[in-house]
């Protein structure tokens, strides 16, 4: 299965007193390599909203293996799991520079409309992913 | 002049690995106390909204005299320093629970529409703040 | 089993252009709550830390079941699924003002030192924790 | 003078329900342009803070000129604007991909000891930022 892959540099406001990244950021993170997948496909994800739709999250999981500091460079790595017109199911791994693994995680989203009602995703965007899963 | 108090208990994920509330908060915190006193006016800034006005940031200055820390309460002041249909000019002091000062500053605001383009905010919302300046 | 409970407001910032709060800060609130616990019990997570542990989060789950929006006041209600001397596991249930349940989650903790290292709580903390459950 | 650029990429999670970026992410970007400074400079932040040193923030001031939105590039762009032993004085501006310019601001920094008391900067860290200068 193919791979997406976002390099991000650790901020120092995502830090907090216990002198590591703070476990709320990773959520964020997930989301970055989310919309760097749709660029990437040619469908910015500005552009799926901008035609009225949202992919939005219902449910999401991080299970923390080690620890991730200021100034650190981390690799941000997406699957995704199953694609439909109204469901998508995307994994995660977090990898620090030296290739350990630091986190893993994934997230479920429903297609929605502007009123947040469920709704299909058209054609041109699903078919985007397909190719990425193909 | 009037002023209007915001209690905030520092967060966890507020801190920074300094140890201490990272400085990109206060921003958020002088937010806090803006929409709390719209709500204690009987005008929610949801409510301004809804009507379609935004009471856009176009300055914004935090001046950090002390350290404030993880598990304290800090008193959020406001005042009023000009309200117009057009423009308001807000300042903030920050103090914990000792009293002492740890942070002032100030924001300015323009009305704009929905559309992000100046406006003028109808006399209903602006003679609520001003029955809190007088 | 019995509940904690922390009123929250959502703050403007927390909101994203969907309109609604960001999925992200669902965690920050769980966060709250639990720190909310601790000064509920006499034990201070500020000073949990002082003597040199942290409740370290190694898991977190959000089902995100309907929106919250700027200007509402939610409720987070935390229970303890499990306390030791060295794991905790927390679960929780976001309810907004008119009672409708629009989120659950849960933390899984492992207890560690200043230096990351797997570390057991005190008795004085977790007999605290345990007086809460019984 | 010389300056210093970051490329940025809004992240949705830094909308707000405007549509826009919320204005307390300004302050964190010119955080990412001057942590980026420094590893450019061969003396990373982290290494900074290693030796027991911290140029905290004692002011910052933003103008927003104009918004940014989702999925934008914003190129952040910093100049020094004095540096001594014990305090800094950075500018900065920020540009969208057009070239416009969409804030502006500044922040002033004392050095700090790991107690958080007024420190000098060494000579090695303090020539690599007057390097720059020249």
């Amino acid at each position: 299965m193919r791979e997406h892959k976002l390099k991000i540099k650790v901020r120092y406001h995502e830090t907090d007193k216990m002198g590591v990244v703070h476990h709320g950021n990773y959520i964020n993170w997930f989301e970055a390599v989310r919309t760097d997948l749709c660029s990437s496909l040619g469908i910015p994800y500005s552009l799926i909203e901008k035609e009225g739709f949202n992919i939005a999250v219902v449910e999401a999981t991080v299970r923390y293996l080690a620890p991730v500091f200021f100034d650190e460079e981390v690799f941000v790595i997406l699957k995704i799991e199953k694609a439909s017109k109204s469901y998508f199911h995307f994994s995660y791994v977090i990898k620090n520079s030296k290739g350990d693994k630091i986190a893993t995680g994934y997230t479920k989203h429903i297609v929605v409309n502007k009123q947040l009602k469920k709704d299909r995703l058209p054609d041109k965007f699903l078919n985007a992913f397909f190719k990425f899963l193909s």
